[in-house]
């Protein structure tokens, strides 16, 4: 019954998650949007109130279901890897210096003012540090979905933003290497900045060296095989193998090592091929990773009713307050014209599993108390929410107001 | 670490049965086979064996790994909806008595050969009724996917063969509730053949009537969504619906809803989409239905420098040989012009889950001793394993010697 139980949860995720992306579609808001609220209502928080009716128990999806989660995380790694395989190396490395600033400029003002709210919340300095390094790394797997949800995927701002998140990775690495190794009290094994940075970069710079000059080669002898589908699996198997790759010698997170899979298969003449191929196979993946993200928010904590609930409540709501804002100014301080400094501030403003490393290692320190711990989960989720909507907001004002001048090109 | 590691254990799983199975197909053998000897090759049996060198243990699948596992039965079930999907309802209407034939007689030539077989080694009369009726189901997998390597899906042999596989599992299940309720022995409580034929004939007819009423209507809005994917996504939201709920209102194996699902969706005006779209999806999943078939055979049983391997062997060796000439004698005696008869039989010799099924209630009855259990799997594995090669040999016969005048049609 075991695979009966999860093939009906799969059937009840898919279901949900297009009928609510199509009501969000139908509100002009992105469809990644309603995959997060189906993921709400198909979760412990909404779905889980009616277990007590027969069979019900069995159909609520719990985020922390391994076969689905998994499922979705491979979602992740394929959206990124399509976000790669429609991404141009060479532009990039054009845009790398905006991408660079934004990555870098968007992790010092979020860090600062999420220090200075602890600090207002007389936090110990210690806490204070980590609650401002869990705001500073963005999550770009909503952005990029969000980008693919308003055709806006091909626009220089988009690609300068994948490119400042593959980099806000990396220092979201380095930073945690620093912090762990200030704070290290034992334990865990604090690792040198210098060698968290040194093997992420050089993983990066292999990769794509190494993957350019040889994957013509190898999809040269797969293009010779007979077995089916040899060409189309070879693109999954090299997506795969980066994103393991990436996470073992780089530390990189899996979705940077299938981006980077993406930019050298997009290089290939079988680009199209892959596009076609994989697409069929991501429509099946990355809804799952948005409902299962809405399945795993801690909903019960937001109760209003309760003067611990109220309590999170009001410095979720200043965290999150400063985790937009602190994103959205840095994107206006980039000094490049001709783009849109909002679009690419708002595109960095979903945080993810790296804020969430940190409040767990803050919490496992003994640094941040379970409630502080709640609270970043659910900025995580309010950056999550607020993102979608304002992206759309502002691309539509962006594309009224400068529709003939504007300099981006959707490709 | 958990996600890298299945990833990891994704891309060896992937990438060999591709090697693998190209082998097979230069060795003008169908590739299925290169993927089973693939499953071998990286589970405990071969690959287990290198486990002390570092970092190899985590590679090692084992069958019953529960992540691949599952993959692998959605890979089962998105095989049986290609099938259905590329069959014509009315086609298998008219090719229906050559099918119920070809079950009937394929269940009762071997439940006696197994009988026989099981008296001559001095069994019990009940442990020689379990050992023959576990010879009596086919796993229509194999032979499906034997006849799309060869291209042959659309003859009237692999149609007769993929009704005949359905009717099976309906007779297979009334088989176990007639043989539970001659040897119930409380524990579990035996359900009419009666209610078991019932509620399984209800289901297909129902869900085939209904189906066939309701999908284009429903298409028909599906094809109104904005959203992403809305349509292919349906059609697998339907599929694993009706594996779901054969499963657990009819009592049939969920390939066989898969199936009914996909004979509803191919008269429908968006099947040649479904076929595009759904065929990526289904060449990440198959090969690891059949890898992980191959992961979960016990190698270790056949060690033929020992007394009881020996025996296994013999056993094995017996049992496989009235297995594989019981379902071809039974393909022989169908009384229909013009079609192969031994593709026929040949196509209807593997056998699987229901055979499994068998042997281990048998055993938790105490009517089977651990060792003829062992026997069992391993029928059913040579039985999966001379299939490809058997069928690949005949169909190379028959379109030399018959390739004018053969009535068999290839769509």
């Amino acid at each position: 019954m075991h695979f009966e139980i999860f093939l009906a949860q799969l059937v009840l995720a898919l279901f949900v998650a297009k009928i609510s992306g199509e009501i969000a579609e139908r509100f002009h808001q992105p469809a990644v949007l309603g995959e997060l609220v189906a993921g709400i209502l198909v979760g412990t928080s909404v779905l889980g109130g009616a277990s007590a009716l027969p069979g019900i128990s069995h159909l609520v999806i719990d985020g922390s279901n391994e076969l689905l989660k998994t499922m979705g995380e491979v979602g992740a790694v394929l959206l990124l890897f399509e976000a790669g395989l429609e991404s141009d190396i060479a532009e990039l490395r054009r845009l790398g210096g905006a991408a660079l600033w934004v990555a870098i400029v968007g992790m010092v003002i979020p860090f600062f003012l999420g220090l200075g709210v602890a600090m207002l919340l007389h936090q110990p300095m210690s806490t204070a540090v980590f609650l401002g390094a869990a705001l500073t790394a963005t999550s770009v797997g909503i952005t990029a979905r969000t980008f693919a949800d308003l055709k806006l995927s091909g626009t220089v701002e988009a690609k300068i933003v994948l490119g400042a998140a593959v980099a806000d990775d990396i220092f979201g690495l380095i930073l945690l290497a620093i912090i762990s190794g200030i704070y290290a009290t034992g334990g865990q094994e604090a690792r040198s900045p210098l060698l968290v940075a040194g093997s992420a970069l050089l993983f990066l710079v292999a990769s794509l060296t190494i993957g350019l000059y040889l994957a013509p080669w190898i999809l040269k002898q797969v293009a010779r095989m007979k077995t089916r589908a040899a060409l189309s699996t070879s693109a999954l198997i090299l997506c795969f193998s980066f994103a393991v790759l990436g996470s073992l010698l780089g530390g990189l997170a899996p979705i940077v090592g299938a981006f980077a899979a993406g930019l050298v298969l997009a290089r290939t003449e079988h680009r199209v091929h892959f596009e076609e191929k994989i697409k069929p196979v991501a429509d099946l993946f990355i809804p799952l990773f948005f409902v299962m993200m809405g399945a795993a928010m801690p909903l019960s904590g937001l109760n209003p009713f309760t003067a611990s609930g109220r309590q999170t409540l009001a410095i979720t709501a200043g965290l999150s307050f400063v985790a937009v804002i602190g994103k959205i100014l840095s994107g206006y301080t980039l000094p490049m014209r001709g783009v849109s400094r909002s679009l690419i501030g708002i595109g960095m403003v979903p945080r993810g599993e790296v804020g969430l490393i940190f409040a767990s290692i803050g919490m496992s320190k003994g640094l941040m108390a379970k409630d502080l711990f709640t609270t970043i989960v659910m900025t995580v989720m309010v950056t999550t929410f607020v993102t979608p909507p304002l992206l759309k907001m502002v691309s539509n004002r962006k594309s009224s107001a400068f529709s003939l001048e504007d300099p981006t090109t959707v490709s």
